[in-house]
């Protein structure tokens, strides 16, 4: 298995990164159908400078061979209890299709736990849509436990 | 009903804030018992400072006629997909045990939204023990839909 290789996004990635986030039952209610016409648009700039400059964000890309096949975003979260657990946040974790079942997607998200624990994170977390018993049981696989309910309020 | 006042937390809230996050079933696995004698740990107020300098990060405590009652935190997540779509996170969002079933929860909650809206989030998310059917409940009369598996692990 070819070994991949993580870097934090830089805007020459944008187009590929909506790509992978829209793609197929990775869809979720807060990614509609991407309009190809809008992958220019300046606000998604905006929104990458905006990720880039917040030490507690990082959007990665995974390639292999020198292509982009995946992405997430890992959020760091101070918080208080515990003498300031700080837990890390999954979101946006994404593979591209042709790349499913190759352990890839393990590999990417084992390296994000990694992170995770190296920036003295208490826990890992994120939330599935239930639909997706495929990705359930993916992270299952890799140590989560489904212990809680995800509420969503769209504003 | 007394109207509920709202400001972020201070030093000296601590070890009032603490002791609303541990007490009773609002301990999940980030909560063990608090040991009083370390109320006045200094990594408390590192804690802190660390939130209170992130301007994604909110602690906040409602006090009731000079009182705290309750407390929780907001997080704001920016993001890449839909022009830089921007969430908010509830954690830690507990209430003084005497004062649940008289609507100042739902009215805790009910001013976070209003924060997360001004702030340009699209949607507004939480996990939520699955024990905590009452907890559950209370999210889904607020307009929350549980739509999520929420998987943690602990690093």
């Amino acid at each position: 298995m070819t070994q991949l290789t993580f870097r934090d996004a830089r805007p020459d990635d944008i187009a590929t990164i909506l790509r992978l986030c829209h793609a197929g039952d990775a869809r979720g209610p807060d990614t509609p159908p991407l309009d190809p016409q809008t992958l220019d648009d300046p606000r998604y700039l905006a929104a990458l400078d905006t990720i880039v400059a917040d030490p507690n964000q990082r959007l990665i890309v995974a390639q292999r061979a020198g292509e982009i096949i995946g992405t997430l975003q890992i959020s760091f979260i101070p918080g208080l209890v515990n003498f300031g657990l700080k837990r890390g946040m999954l979101e946006n974790v994404h593979i591209r299709s042709d790349q499913r079942g190759t352990g890839h997607g393990a590999a990417m998200v084992q390296w994000a736990i990694e992170r995770c624990r190296e920036a003295g994170c208490t826990y890992i977390q994120l939330t599935s849509n239930k639909i997706r018993k495929d990705a359930h049981r993916f992270y299952a696989r890799l140590g989560f436990s489904n212990s809680h309910e995800g509420f969503k309020l769209a504003l």
